[in-house]
């Protein structure tokens, strides 16, 4: 047992001595600096914000609680929507049906657009798309200075990894692993969140083509464990399958002692922007090349969960 | 049941109608063009390879085997040691140690570095790092012309997704879902082979640190879905929480008739460009913003198994 907590030092990989300098710089050795890690524990309790409980939906899962904070920044309507869909019970008791790997895991109504399909009870079944929207509606983002092949410029806003077109004045959220959204048909307007999914794997290609709308805070790892679907694009090819949501809730409709505690760094803080360039530059002793780049879904955002 | 059947159709999303033309343009309804599935259906035989069995591993995993393709123009030495390792029987018996979301799955002897950790026979415990090679040894090298942070030119060499710096004069597979790399501790040299990788989520910036030394052909999906594990780095915390590995063989030494017969795409072939094409800029009618941009890491390498 005891060799075997060993194991992490011994096979170190993807390890914790970072930070800035020596950009792109091939060096034997590199300095020690500050890892992501140093600098999140040397953080200030003002370079952290909680969660808004009136934004944030509880996923009752068979393993706990997948938490999701909603954007309402950039997608107004369908967080409505969504938040109305929840408050009316339509989740309880529909399901994950499908993971696609290194793609996505998608949950809604297994039955959606048959003759037993859940009622849509005081929401809208499908709304408007809201892929971009105006850059002047978006008052929190602040610029990562890394090239992006997918978006003119890429940022984050308020805790959200975000890319923008200065051209056409539109931004959007990106699709990186964990951002929550909108599963939709073939039309634009086909879609209103009855049916959501998480990003597993690249898929920067989406943006721009679905609403998204807000990041999984807590769950990513059980969500992305979940068995792989047999079926085209990874849908389960059997109802026993499908992972059961128990029921999904708005956090303000929890009694406060049931809350999740969880805070997630303010990205418009010199603190983000030194954990950003500690992953975009890292120090010895692992790190024998500092990559002087990192693209906006590899810059962590942390989130931490109150005591 | 029919029902349920209906769903991929219903909830269409990474739908498949895809190719060039308006880079970049956003579009009500972008014309439809061929999808990467398209082209692959129309390939022709001589757009594919089928894997070399002497530079091929099968690990038998409880579920299943695991396809390996090593790349030994890349990590010549390495390569060479690790079908040493695994001609002497290194691996059988070990396990999956560590699973950390988003970013690798890891394989070796739990017991290592500790007195009973598995003697190594007949190959070495350490080799010198293979982190690039010299871009002359790499005569097979098709540029992918989007732009990437990580390094100045980016493309494929046979099968294997490629950054390169004619400043430098070097060459190196890149850190994309799926490439097996070598554990290391924090010294350069102190990998071997015989703690390996494979690549869960963005680790770009790993590149040129660790030398990676192949791709996994056939059970991604498997190993991606295996359980997190609880302890920092993702290290499984019970030696009952390790995923054995019954053995692992170098394809050449199975009979012939118990070989799995996998092809890989020529990324040489005009075929192969155009499957890049296509991922780059879909077409409708899912899609309404082609994204004229492919990373590296999402342009798909194909891989079929013959019947």
């Amino acid at each position: 047992m005891k060799a075997y907590r060993t194991l992490p030092h011994a096979l170190l990989l993807g390890a914790c001595a970072l930070l800035a300098n020596g950009a792109g710089a091939a060096s034997k050795e590199l300095p020690p600096k500050a890892s992501v890690a140093d600098i999140v524990k040397a953080s200030k309790p003002s370079d952290w914000r909680p969660l808004d409980p009136d934004n944030t939906l509880y996923m009752a899962m068979p393993w706990g609680r997948v938490v999701i904070e909603l954007a309402p920044v950039f997608a107004p309507n369908h967080v409505k929507n969504i938040k109305a869909l929840v408050r009316n019970g339509y989740f309880d008791g529909l399901a994950i049906v499908r993971v696609q790997d290194n793609w996505v895991v998608q949950w809604g109504d297994p039955k959606d657009e048959t003759p037993d399909a859940r009622p849509i009870k005081g929401a809208q079944a499908t709304l408007k798309a809201e892929f971009t929207i105006p850059m002047a509606n978006d008052k929190h983002f602040v610029r990562q200075r890394d090239v992006d092949g997918y978006a003119p410029q890429v940022g984050h806003s308020d805790g959200f990894p975000v890319g923008r077109d200065p051209k056409t004045g539109e931004t959007w959220l990106t699709h990186c692993y964990g951002m929550v959204a909108v599963a939709r048909n073939n039309e634009a307007d086909s879609g209103g969140g009855t049916g959501l999914y998480a990003v597993l794997g690249p898929a920067r290609h989406l943006d721009r083509n679905l609403t998204v709308v807000g990041r999984v805070i807590s769950g990513m790892p059980e969500l992305a464990a979940l068995p792989r679907g047999p079926m085209p694009m990874g849908f389960y090819d059997k109802p026993g399958m499908n992972v059961p949501i128990a029921t999904v809730k708005v956090a303000a409709d929890v009694p406060e002692a049931e809350r999740s505690k969880f805070e997630v760094m303010r990205t418009e803080t010199a603190t983000y922007q030194a954990v950003v360039e500690a992953q975009r530059n890292r120090g010895g002793p692992f790190t024998k090349y500092s990559s002087g780049h990192i693209d906006v879904c590899a810059a962590p955002i942390p989130t931490r969960e109150q005591p």
